[in-house]
């Protein structure tokens, strides 16, 4: 028997995403017609319902009461460009604030009941040495993507399939919402390629300062951006190979994740620029998974923007966040949990006129 | 010696409160550029924590852990002139939701972590009889504004009062962040009223639906707004006596609320409409207020939008809600309790670099 390729894998993970249900949803809208409260006062609330009724199948939906931030980490060929103003060190350091608890993932993340993993996918160097840090290391960072393949597409599938094995791990103890997070200096340059490889837009304009590029920085940034994927050509129908040419290893990683959470129906509210590059992939692997996602902020990034168009996702928050590691996304764990609750909660107008 | 008059308590309680503390905002905005992530990439969060620093003068701010909802509910003699599409006893009915916890406030604010009180400062009819309801009823039901004043200006400082009262009483109790909200059948007729007289905006552009008038309803509620307006010329520099002429009880007693939090230094998370109307009293009433505001959610109500341009406030949420009862305010409630966790909790790149 031949052993089963990392490639199909992936395929498999992808094919346990089943469609969101449409029925459940139908229900949740009719449901908010009939609560104690003028019909559509509560706005996005109720269009967030009916996609949290769609996603467990249910009306009303469960509400969320473990989720978690996974941040995946990894480093990035491409920062020898001077991509970035920060050095490459600051991945491995902050990877170790995080799983320190102090940085504003952590804060976060307490503010709104969420649990933090790291997962170290491929910071440069040796693998972090951090009781709380969780090894699935693939490479010693990318290759430099302006002048090769960031890595090779059995990498990118090993990276995802990492991704995937924590969200399912976390899945099993109990979380039932996920935000993708990401750590990697360098990780915009890559993540606006993944963008323009997997929507068609204008590489150049959808590249942002990220970290802080400005001026000469950035110019250069947007031209390695246009090079890479003008030489790259990646096919979007080939989503590990774009992820193999253009991606970083957190991008893959953070796919797998959103993979593993639909494949268990769990809602995804996704942060800034990694976070919908990694969706991108993952829709682009497995269409279904599009009905499992929830934009949670529209980050200042313009990738960012272009990606969730492309996903047809309309942003809860518009808060010019742009620091990555699952802020964003977290910030709109709670507009989640309250819009479970209205729908399971709330009394009919039947109920409070026959009382 | 002569009876302190309800005018003058209204004066003192104004007099209480204390500029916030510029020196504190200060000083979280330099500790927010030393902190562990690229400078000004919290967006949004960086300027709320230093509002929260100027509120508490200190710097971190104290992570706020026990916020409420006052729900202060009351009715409108103008609803007799068919400004609302619901029943007048609804406002009855969903004050006993609310203390039954059944009501879209209850479920948003369980899921933010927040209490409910419910101050029923004037439903017509008898007084609403649920050992949950706090009792502080000024009158039945205010006078048809369309008509004659809305109440006499003691009426308004004895709503005005209740709501402080309450306010001091869940500050004594350890409430340290607040959120004004609303019941009341009418009331957004009353608000569009409010914010004109405090804004000078246009009574009629600034009308909207409230909870459903349309067609040649909501035609007919911009006429009342603007020929009542009109007709009682109420000047802003006199607070209540435009609360009096054109206010509902319950603006009224969240102007109390919000003057009382400010006096104790807790932060005031507004709402929509209603919430709106009372703080651009509150301020009337004293200036200094206005730094203890924070601005939930851009209600769809335009007066609300009016009223925030009008305090100089960027709303944290834009998701479409105009139901009040205090949900748009509940719902900015965790981005207030991160702002102040990360100032207090994210390591300085100093701490991190040392380590």
């Amino acid at each position: 028997m031949a052993p089963v390729t990392l490639t199909a894998r992936v395929d498999e993970l992808a094919a346990e995403v089943e469609p969101v249900d449409g029925e459940a949803a139908a229900a949740a809208r009719a449901r908010h017609d009939r609560l104690a409260k003028p019909p559509g006062s509560l706005g996005a609330l109720e269009s967030l319902g009916a996609r949290l009724a769609a996603v467990a199948g249910a009306c009303p939906p469960p509400v969320p009461a473990r989720p978690a931030v996974v941040v995946a980490a990894g480093d990035h060929g491409v920062h020898a460009q001077g991509v970035s103003p920060w050095p490459q060190a600051i991945t491995r350091t902050m990877a170790g604030v995080i799983c320190d608890g102090r940085a504003s993932v952590n804060a976060i993340a307490a503010a709104v009941g969420a649990q933090v993993s790291v997962l170290d996918v491929g910071i440069a160097g040796a693998a972090v040495d951090h009781p709380r840090a969780r090894r699935a290391r693939v490479r010693d960072g990318t290759a430099d993507l302006s002048v090769g393949p960031a890595m090779t597409r059995d990498e990118a599938a090993r990276a995802l399939l990492a991704g995937a094995g924590i969200a399912e791990e976390l899945s099993a103890a109990g979380v039932d919402l996920f935000v993708p997070g990401d750590m990697g200096i360098g990780n915009t340059t890559a993540g606006a390629c993944l963008v323009a490889a997997f929507t068609g837009v204008d590489p150049a304009s959808v590249t942002g300062p990220g970290a802080g590029a400005a001026g000469a920085a950035l110019a250069r940034k947007r031209e390695i951006v246009a090079e890479a994927v003008g030489r790259h050509r990646p096919d979007p129908a080939d989503p590990l190979g774009t992820l193999a040419a253009l991606g970083g290893l957190e991008h893959a990683a953070l796919a797998g994740v959103i993979l593993s959470a639909a494949a268990d129906r769990r809602p995804v509210v996704l942060d800034g620029l990694a976070a919908c590059a990694a969706a991108l992939a993952a829709v682009a692997l497995c269409p279904a998974a599009t009905g499992y996602l929830v934009a949670g902020h529209r980050s200042t990034e313009p990738a960012a923007g272009a990606a969730l168009d492309h996903l047809g996702l309309d942003p809860l928050l518009d808060l010019d966040l742009r620091l990555g590691e699952g802020t964003g996304g977290l910030l709109a764990v709670p507009l989640v949990v309250a819009a479970a609750r209205v729908l399971g909660e709330v009394a009919t107008i039947e109920q409070v006129l026959e009382a």
